[in-house]
């Protein structure tokens, strides 16, 4: 027989942007929703000592500030915040079952809003400098480096795309690339070779990042000869890749080769009554904004699913 | 020869949260972005009293102070506005060309964010009770009316939803529908004819919104009598469709039967470099914080797209 008192409408796996506003959405439509997070809520947000292009803050907000401020409004209209960690999700006779440590909650519907983690360098002093120099997003934080010199680690598009960025802020951009190519796509490469303000380190990696208040260079190896070098730098943008936050998943819902939630407009995933929102969506541009996006469409589509099924 | 002062990279259409939040995403990515509206900035959200659902304003916000922080915030970032009305668009020579009344401008990328009309009943005190009573979202608006008596107009699937949604708020929901029969989908039908709170009333529409301070009753019309009654109600939603701000565009890009844009997930439209975003969308769900995120994915997308496209 089942606990009555953990039967819900809606569960809600994940306490960042996407997950705070889905659970806005769906407790004032007075769905008995639960929202299940292992760590601080706020997500990575928790991370960002200031968010400036969430729009209706002119002047920018605390990223913490902003993860409570959202998580005052789902509780203001009834949400429900477990700290606990999922460890499985199954379907039982159409009710969805999210496993955690402490028990089972089942609901109608489910919305998977875990997120991604930023791949880190796992070097000394990244942690320490980041918010400090050292960044994951180029978007977020390129406005801080005006005329400054950056580097960004990683060869892919999206390090390309993050290093064209920094040209209109920065005044030095230096790429460094594990490898003596790049994989960006060949029109992305163009580009960055033709910009003046982009050099190159190749066949080189970071094995520490310095500084005192903040980032003040890199201690590099050059993988061809072992050599050790340093460079002085204003800040580092590690862009190296994202994994989904999904391993409790299984084979689940279908993700794709990064291992993201793949979803429609509607944010269904192929499962009936199954939802995925934020970052841990394929192809997400990994913004506050369009996080919190994703979220209320989520429940929207949720409360609509509930609505038609029983 | 073009004039250099009307070139672009980012022309964005419209001037509500999707607009204005691609506005703050190009403007702060250092694209050279204008933003054409012929209203007031703030779009749909100008009609707002209160945002009450807009995550991070967990005491909720003006809709017309929104609009004016997020038009603020934009601006600071260097997004140029100009008043003007859209006539047409096209492509010249890989260009987007925006005319308007007061002439042309060109731009690498464009979004398309001129948002959807509410389809209007058009009976006397319509205008005069909106935001008093007259609503056309309970998502937004159902909270306003607990233990109150309310009608919807409309009898397809966005009304029962509403009225659905209604009851779980309101202690009556009547819904008024032209016809004898509803357009909703029968499990949706099968869920209104079975809430006790839910009434019909047939073959009737409204004539007249009538109240002091606040929406206090309907005049009604039988279409099978020509009769007129009268209908005691604290409040009306109407659920009679929107019809998509594409009339500037004719078959520029691919539109739904409604009207409304076809997009994917990337806000991308089938023209290369055209985007669309927020209420205009296929599918959109009418929130501000939905149409915020798709303004920033847009603006991202654009930016990649100008970035890998001369």
């Amino acid at each position: 027989m089942p606990d009555l008192d953990k039967d819900y409408d809606v569960i809600i796996i994940g306490g960042g942007p996407a997950g705070l506003s889905a659970g806005i959405y769906a407790a004032r439509d007075r769905l008995k929703t639960v929202l299940v997070e292992m760590g601080m809520v706020g997500g990575q947000i928790a991370n960002a000592e200031r968010v400036d292009n969430y729009p209706g803050y002119p002047d920018g907000v605390g990223g913490v500030e902003l993860g409570e401020l959202m998580h005052a409004q789902a509780m203001k209209y009834g949400l429900e915040t477990l700290m606990d960690e999922v460890t499985g999700v199954e379907l039982r006779e159409g009710r969805k079952v999210v496993k955690t440590a402490g028990g089972e909650l089942s609901a109608r519907a489910l919305i998977i809003a875990s997120g991604s983690e930023r791949q880190k360098l796992n070097v000394s002093g990244e942690d320490r400098f980041t918010g400090r120099g050292v960044s994951f997003c180029a978007t977020c934080d390129a406005a801080f480096f005006v005329d400054k010199t950056v580097a960004v680690v990683g060869g892919g598009n999206a390090a390309i795309t993050e290093a064209l960025h920094l040209t209109k802020f920065a005044s030095r951009v230096i790429v460094i690339h594990r490898r003596d190519q790049l994989r960006a796509t060949r029109i992305m490469q163009e580009r960055a070779f033709a910009n003046r303000k982009i050099e190159f380190l190749w066949n080189a990696v970071v094995d520490e990042v310095l500084g005192d208040d903040f980032v003040r260079s890199l201690r590099l190896r050059r993988l061809t000869t072992d050599d050790h070098f340093s460079l002085d730098v204003d800040g580092v943008f590690v862009s190296i890749g994202f994994r989904p936050n999904t391993r409790f998943l299984k084979n689940f819902v279908s993700v794709d080769a990064a291992g993201a939630i793949i979803t429609n407009n509607r944010m269904e995933t192929g499962l009936s009554g199954v939802f995925a929102a934020g970052d841990i969506r394929h192809e997400s541009v990994r913004q506050v904004i369009a996080a919190a996006g994703d979220g209320a469409i989520a429940a929207i589509r949720a409360e609509e699913y509930i609505a038609g099924h029983d």
